[in-house]
């Protein structure tokens, strides 16, 4: 799976952040470096102009210790620690319930300069769960600001009232938006047939809600930038009667970003959403490779190795070449 | 499949309501005669004590003319004429747009005693799915005033807006409620992993919203009362990219409202719930019949001839004899 995948990311991405909710989870070190391994090895058969440099997280659970992340830092570069609240998304068994509790692993983040990446819904299994993301704002603001030099990132929101946090939360918090979410709604999941291959955490939420994330992703504000989520199941995980949550879209996102913001009269500002708020956020230096954005007509394959992309069959306006 | 999952509801019930959004649809009194034969033929291999009455039912659709109404009526003997929004539900394609272009139609059915039966969701393209029963309301009241005397079903109702709308609106007007809507949430659905055997519409709501369905269930108005909109689809067609909406709750629907009002001290209410006040509302004489419910504990099968029911694997407390 790993290198059927992985070239559609690396076609058109320099870095990409690698999610450390595997099976077995990246928990620490060692298995950063292993999985860093993995990725390399899988695109030795690629050109290497169109190889990807990963960067490597860590799984953040109620068992990570402050010398886990220090080591994760120091002997694998690792940039940032994901926590994911439990059970609410793919494999997050393992995942946090009592954030208070993991306090002195954020303390110690912020000491090395380890970003903290959080899935933002929470975990209560009495919250609804089109409330979880509102319900999870709270301990947003809270960690932000107990930790004044820590880094933050709000992943793939997908409320309004999310976005209106973000902004008035300190510059040290940002969001990431996914492409799926600049355009699905709730409509496109259960609205008429069911379509697993829309469903995601979290999940897309109102019309009203949709437009408030094509605005703040258009806005040129350096809080907002793009995180893809990009999530192969294959295909008999989603087709089923218990559903994998995520999206395919690494072979049309660009494409798809686009056409977004070209509708928009913003193509100006598609290469900061894309390429540079991301990269100052987390300190890295911008790169200096480039990717080629065609207006030329292609139709998105029905099924690749296995996997339904996202806008399957679908003709795009935009094509990517490296 | 008729003959299949038919002896599952006629084990239970002395009469059913047979929707009429079959493919071919059941336009008219001729279709509803081949359909009711039809029906009769696949209950002859039961014991004649557990056959039901089909109670026929034709769609109203925008080519519906009143001279079908009082044919329907006159020779096919057809207790109720339901209207479907189109596209909102399954094999809805020629459902309605414009209820007023309807309003000689419902006049004839108003005339000729027949009751008529609504999927209560708007049909706007722009109406946001978890809005669509709210925004039909407003539809059902311009219905309900104009025909005084026309006898209205909002069937299977899934938000406490809905039932407090029912409660003001004249006696006239009563609401169905389905088992399924008085268990799940759209939690079922999409708060965890995608569930197509959780998907029906219209679509179940909020935690308050199910609460509300509960007390109105059981607080012994007749205005409300028990529809199933039992709706067996293969397992194929639920589990794959476009999934059908429905839930085969036909096999287990009786032992799961004994439960539901046992919970609730309310099993004095169960009767009049699923038997008394339905038959009120058509104008239709009690039955003598009896169906016999033990407290016996059994195991859902987890298919049922290439179906998957409601509630499938689990163990449920009561068990239906005939």
């Amino acid at each position: 799976m790993l290198r059927n995948v992985l070239r559609y990311s690396a076609l058109w991405c320099n870095r990409a952040l690698i999610m450390p909710n595997t099976k077995p989870p990246v928990l620490g070190a060692s298995e950063a470096l292993s999985y860093h391994k993995e990725i390399m090895q899988a695109q030795e058969a690629l050109p290497e102009a169109q190889r990807l440099t990963p960067l490597m997280t860590i799984q953040i659970t109620p068992h990570t210790h402050p010398t886990d992340i220090a080591l994760a830092r120091s002997e694998a570069g690792v940039v940032a620690g994901k926590v994911y609240p439990r059970g609410m998304t793919t494999n997050s068994e393992n995942g946090v319930l009592n954030y208070e509790a993991l306090y002195d692993v954020f303390g110690q983040m912020e000491e090395v300069g380890m970003v903290l990446s959080l899935h933002g819904e929470h975990p209560g299994e009495d919250v609804f769960c089109l409330d979880r993301e509102e319900r999870f704002l709270e301990i947003l603001q809270k960690i932000s600001y107990r930790f004044p030099r820590l880094k933050i990132v709000l992943e793939h929101v997908t409320t309004a009232k999310a976005t209106e946090t973000v902004l008035m939360l300190p510059d040290t918090v940002a969001a990431t938006i996914t492409v799926h979410h600049l355009i699905l709604t709730l409509d496109n999941v259960i609205g008429h047939m069911l379509k697993p291959h829309h469903f995601c955490k979290p999940v897309a939420k109102r019309p009203g809600d949709r437009d408030a994330l094509l605005r703040v992703a258009m806005s040129g504000r350096a809080k907002f930038f793009l995180g893809t989520d990009s999530a192969p199941h294959p295909r008999g995980a989603k087709e089923c009667a218990d559903g994998c949550a995520g999206i395919f879209t690494a072979p049309v996102a660009l494409p798809l970003l686009a056409t977004l913001f070209e509708g928009r009269k913003k193509l100006e500002a598609l290469e900061k959403f894309t390429s540079v708020f991301g990269a100052q956020h987390y300190g890295l230096p911008l790169t200096q490779e480039l990717v080629t954005l065609v207006k030329e007509e292609w139709q998105v394959p029905h099924d690749i190795d296995g996997v339904v992309p996202f806008m399957a069959g679908e003709t795009l306006a935009w094509k990517v070449y490296p």
